[in-house]
């Protein structure tokens, strides 16, 4: 296999405090020592700081031109050659981490790419929107795609592969040839005003999993009901990847990340925020030691419905594991999912009630 | 792990031609080489025959005896004893071949077995009456057992493991938390009268391929429908492994083997040989030139209806690789199946009538 090198977009940040050092490692993995060109002449000691590049405290500066490189994420397309990458990664031994998505990635996204890449040798990023998970008066054709801007993220994040197949690749007897369905779990909830969503899910995972062979596969816990069915799921089909669910990423204002954001117009943006505000009030009725159900529930809808143009589809009371679901007292470990049209943008969120904000 | 070793049944089979040899090598794999004592001096070089004991030609003579050491068939019954197993071959870079059988164990699962010892380094032969690939009217609790006779047998034919799971080891959330359906193809022939059975069978190979992370996996192509359905999912859901068809293996007077052959009585084996009988007299209605689908059928049809305790649920023609049905002409590639119930015990039965007997 032919690998390119590049400059990654952080090649600059790097940690120096005072005096300027010869040479310094960068953080993360694929990363090469780099010269440093001190400004001033001093000793020559580097600290270097662990901290990935978000939590880089300000105070330190960067002295000198730094040279680093780093593995080019490469692109591959056809199901063929990611089969060949996979046996020879398998054949040195080495790691998987799978991070399947539908592509146009935020932060959310990135910190599971980020979490892969501790964890695994080998880090896979596929970007494909799902047709068969959208139900036909859903939004597949105008669920929005960047790929060059994701290739970018992806690279900066030090995924080795991204995996960007055709709809004729993982379909390649048509789309509904062979179906993996979880029962009971896939009906509630959101499944229950998306017949056959998490049907598709299931079939399209199943396929990156044994195509992509993964020790680990990361999935964000904002789609909490996909991750609970991708989890049973591999349990009972005995699949070998380990199901690594990660927390869910907000703005600073509150706001769940999601790809579907960018199509909230300034007025629906502000009024989405009422989710995560009827979340945590939720919670801190919980937290003064409320359990009965309807009036968790309620606190949280009076939140959101107090905005003109929000469409609650469900708000409820689950068991975190098996998503039990609860309508009269609650336990002491539950979480509250919801999902809520707002400005006709389906949004999701969810919180567990029982942690500490 | 901790390795037993046993002095296989077939230890006595060696290549040897004229004289004597001092070492030899015995067929297949996990064989340690052997010490023969001659019975007339001679020169100490020995032919090592490559065939398998079917094909050893009568003329070779044993002169010594052989000392020959072989693996012990390993049992395992726990999902992941498997797993741990599994890992530490793959760890290796060794291939695993696996044979999937409902046990009771006949001629044709030997030959699969063969194959799969012939192929890859570990073999691994599954043992699994499957409950969700039987309707409620079936055969699931009569369906004949015996782990003892399948272990000798398995043993024999040099597998490393004998996987014998629990309903509940391979049902941890009980029978039909998760599906896996291969649409339209189980509709069909079997499946018409059989609702749910390829789903239970796609269910459980599913399951069985991930435990075992098979590089190669056998199916006889006795049930010719569940091998194509099998091949059709794997690939639909990208699954590594290689789906190998192996031919169907009859009885010297044409009776394909079955593990409910052993519930016929002996009149109603006897009419049994008319499924075989059809098929080869269409096969040479076939051979002259005959292209006539109703026609091939009826030659079939007539051969077994002629016989008192006969019921045919169906017979027909389809493509040998995608099952497409012919009702009118047929092409120069045709498959014709059939299931018949004979005195009360179900057959299938399949031929090609394009191959010369």
């Amino acid at each position: 296999m032919r690998q390119r090198w590049f400059v990654p977009e952080r090649s600059g940040i790097l940690s120096l405090e005072g005096a300027a050092a010869p040479y310094a490692a960068i953080w993360g993995r694929d990363v090469l020592t780099a010269r440093l060109y001190p400004k001033y002449a001093a000793t020559p000691t580097a600290g270097v700081h662990p901290a990935t590049p978000q939590s880089f405290p300000r105070k330190y500066i960067f002295y000198g031109i730094i040279m680093t490189l780093s593995k080019e994420t490469r692109i591959i397309r056809d199901a063929k050659e990611l089969s060949a990458f996979v046996k020879s990664v398998k054949h040195d031994n080495k790691t998987i981490g799978l991070v399947p998505t539908m592509g146009y990635l935020h932060e959310g996204h990135l910190s599971l790419i980020r979490a892969a890449r501790a964890k695994a040798d080998v880090v896979i990023v596929s970007d494909f929107v799902n047709p068969t998970q959208f139900g036909p008066s859903e939004d597949y054709a105008t669920y929005p795609r960047d790929e060059q801007a994701d290739l970018a993220k992806v690279q900066s994040c030090g995924a080795d592969i991204l995996f960007i197949p055709t709809v004729e690749t993982l379909y390649p007897n048509g789309q509904g040839s062979t179906w993996v369905e979880v029962q009971n779990l896939g009906n509630i909830l959101c499944g229950a005003s998306r017949p056959g969503h998490f049907r598709g899910v299931a079939t399209v995972v199943t396929k990156l999993l044994w195509l992509s062979q993964a020790d680990y596969a990361f999935f964000g816990e904002k789609d909490y009901q996909q991750l609970t069915i991708l989890r049973r799921m591999a349990q009972d089909l005995g699949c070998p990847t380990e199901i690594i669910g990660m927390p869910l990423v907000r703005e600073p204002d509150g706001l769940a990340l999601s790809s579907r954001n960018v199509r909230l117009s300034p007025d629906a943006r502000k009024q989405a925020l009422s989710l995560s505000r009827g979340l945590k009030k939720a919670r801190a009725l919980f937290g003064q030691g409320c359990r009965d159900a309807q009036k968790l529930i309620a606190e949280a809808q009076s939140e959101i419905a107090a905005q003109p143009d929000t469409e609650i589809q469900y708000i409820s009371l689950a068991h975190p594991d098996t998503l039990e679901l609860y309508t009269q007292q609650v336990p002491d470990q539950v979480m509250m999912l919801m999902a809520v049209k707002v400005g006709g943008v389906r949004l999701i969120d969810n919180m567990r009630m029982d942690e500490r904000c």
